[in-house]
């Protein structure tokens, strides 16, 4: 295995921002909220102009509530453990103070004044709205202005890229993402972050309903507040409608060595990178020594079976996904032509030759893929495969004449499966590939993401970070 | 049984407004749509004014649809069998050319200029969209100021109270509603309208996903017509995200008797007025005598299993819906604290008293239901119930000083089984209770929506229609 000197990103140095630990310094005084923020507040100074990770700020609501959690933890009395944490909140979210555009230049200037569910529920537990976080246009393909913030000719991943990339540059200790495809667990894997897709459902979308694969999810510097943050939505404002929602502990689960894990190739493997390949390979070697036994395809015939069943994952998920977009989109475009990228409208073009019974072939293929999935119930504690296709690419933009790149946030097709799976999926920074992170991920079957999450704590514990040239 | 003279309603002299007929007149060159929506518009002239069915009408619009869809007739080219039928649509789903005000103050003038998915495959079939039919208030119990065409004193139901009375009154051959509790199919027991509420997620309901057990469905004056529009819809557009959605023949089912039936008297029963008990007694006794067996609760311990597990229907639907409404509610009311029905803001108040933990208790009573009525699926082909609590009441508005009138468009007790169970459940004016009518229903399992329309079409056939003084 090569080792390199890292220049952008080095897993055994790199420091996350975290808030967990600071609860003891706000208790003894040592430290504060509105200090916290004014931290987070010098660092987005520093790195934004660069990074590009907001829509929106609102500073001065920002420390007006950073001042009331202060005065909470004063007096001993705050509302959670997030109490006075800076959260960012990806801008598919409504907030009341401020707007929500969706990237989307249709939508430039509105601002509905409502709060999502989960913004309520951050809210409630004390959290401090701090700003919106840039989104690819409509949570699809077609990018916003943010770089990755360990290089910044390269894309942080895509939808939530500046959720994943405000955590990354250490501005905000975690914030709020939203996957359909790969939109939480793959930009978490370009930058560093960890990161929750919970089980469908898992977390209030409120009133933003999107697809029948869209979840809610977090990004963060670390697993504590990864979780901490997913449960004080949850048990706040639940799951989505007809979902019993998350639940778990009320603090994060303690680390879980796995007995077997099943290793994942996904319809991404032939694409990788060679580098990737052996990173991966690297930690999976890791684990082996730390005694965990590991499934391939090879090894268990319904391996085998839930790899075929995930073979077509993109396409699959792309026509679901398109259909149950296609009104939405439509109503927009003929709204406004012109607010609309060509990238989104091509995107419509295709859902629009869709008949009825492509998508209920695209959902019955997404069932037999549940189905393969749940068979595997008994053969291992969970599956491990990587957060993305390698490290993040370089991302310049669209060149003038040349045909629209077909993927400028990435590809998602590591993340498809889980997402097509309804599972919860926990990404962790355990690996640097030239420089950049590239993301593991573990994931289960519905409803154990507080099983996932103690799993990864584990790895994130055992497993040294892994580099390769 | 009781036989009198009827002033307001007779099953078995009502003709109500048919469309599926027409169109061998159409072919002949014997009458035109355009000539078809002229007269349900001389129909609104005369009994609008009473009525008041309508939020909206586009007259204009629904002119040059009706002209364009008499082109095609005359071409020999209609675009499907409804093809310049005259439809209306509720006023909870959005319309490119009129406002969309969901009977709240809160709404008023608002004008998205979007199609739901319903009504542009609507438009896509040909239908000629005339008007935006009253809703009580979001969906709820707040009416508006639809009466009832049989008896201007009375209710005609809700939340589609104007689909309903619309229908009934003769203006129009089908309109669009929808169901959370018993929203479609209780305005039609008490209008003496066919209609249809299908499985959930049966028909797309686009940008508006409303609650888990929300779904758009359709009353008109016959079954042939209520088929033809839910299966137009549902080729087009589909289901909700993540169902199949309504599928079937492409015309009306034929009729199918049905061996047995499990008669449900629901947590509606107790009660229940001796008038429509014993209309509903007439009625059974009739397919005893056509040969049909009729499985009670004291016949069959599934039966009483199923009875036990929807003893609190009431309770459970309205702890789901108004979880489900919370936020959305939430914020309207925070945004125009003025816009909003203190019926409205009550609902909300027991939303806002609930915890989490609640919801998903409620959630499980609905899966326990299911399988309940999952376990039935040997022993009947179908559930026959009421379709309404009796004929509706007079409903005068509220009175001043006197506290909210607690269901003033009736209440859904004989609706929330159907609703909770996810079930297809038609309507049939079969009945009719002090000349007014009374609704019988037959639901079934989940995707039964042609079996079920089958069967509806037999007993509308078969059964003569019984009236109670």
């Amino acid at each position: 295995m090569a080792q390199a000197t890292v220049t952008g990103y080095d897993p055994r140095t790199f420091e996350p921002l975290t808030f967990h630990d600071a609860a003891r310094r706000f208790r003894s005084g040592d430290d504060t909220p509105r200090d916290y923020l004014e931290r987070c507040l010098a660092t987005i100074e520093e790195r934004e102009p660069v990074v590009q990770a907001f829509a929106h700020l609102n500073r001065d609501a920002a420390r007006a509530a950073a001042d009331a959690s202060t005065a909470r933890w004063a007096a001993g009395e705050p509302r959670s453990p997030i109490d006075g944490m800076p959260v960012g909140i990806k801008d598919l979210l409504e907030t009341q103070d401020m707007p929500t555009e969706y990237g989307c230049e249709a939508f430039r200037g509105n601002f509905p004044r409502r709060d999502n569910a989960a913004v309520w529920a951050l809210r409630q537990a004390g959290a401090v709205i701090l700003g919106k976080t840039v989104t690819a246009e409509l949570g699809g393909a077609h990018p916003g202005p943010t770089t990755n913030p360990f290089d910044p000719r390269r894309s942080p991943g895509g939808s939530s890229s500046g959720s994943a990339a405000a955590v990354a540059a250490r501005m905000l200790p975690a914030a709020i993402g939203s996957q359909v495809g790969g939109s939480i667990i793959r930009p978490a894997g370009y930058c560093g972050n960890v990161a929750l897709k919970p089980t469908q459902g898992g977390i209030n979308r409120g009133e933003r309903q999107a697809t029948s694969m869209s979840t809610h999810g977090v990004h963060a510097g670390c697993i504590e507040d990864m979780w901490q943050v997913a449960i004080e939505i949850a048990s706040r404002a639940g799951g989505d409608r007809g979902w019993p929602g998350l639940d778990g502990p009320s603090t994060t689960p303690e680390p879980r060595r796995p007995e077997r894990l099943i290793v994942l190739e996904t319809q991404g493997w032939p694409g990788l990178d060679d580098a990737s390949k052996e990173g991966f390979a690297a930690v999976l070697e890791q684990l082996s020594e730390l005694g965990v036994q590991l499934l391939r395809q090879r090894d268990h015939p319904l391996v085998e079976s839930l790899e075929a069943a995930i073979g077509e994952a993109s396409e699959v998920c792309n026509a679901i996904t398109g259909w149950e977009n296609r009104w939405a989109t439509r109503n927009l475009v003929d709204q406004h032509p012109d607010g609309v990228s060509e990238r989104a409208k091509a995107v419509l073009a295709r859902a629009e030759a869709m008949s009825v019974d492509d998508y209920r072939a695209a959902l019955l293929a997404r069932q037999v893929a549940q189905e393969a999935h749940a068979a595997l119930a008994g053969a291992a504690d969970a599956i491990i495969t990587l957060s993305c296709p390698g490290p993040a690419h370089v991302w310049l933009g669209d060149e003038p004449g040349k045909p629209l790149a077909a993927r400028p946030t990435g590809d998602p097709v590591f993340n498809f499966p889980s997402s097509m799976l309804f599972a919860p999926a926990v990404g962790m920074p355990l690996l640097s590939v030239g420089g950049m992170p590239v993301g593991v991920q573990v994931f289960g079957r519905p409803h154990q993401d507080a099983e996932m999450t103690a799993i990864a704590r584990w790895l994130l514990g055992a497993v040294s970070p892994v580099l390769v040239d």
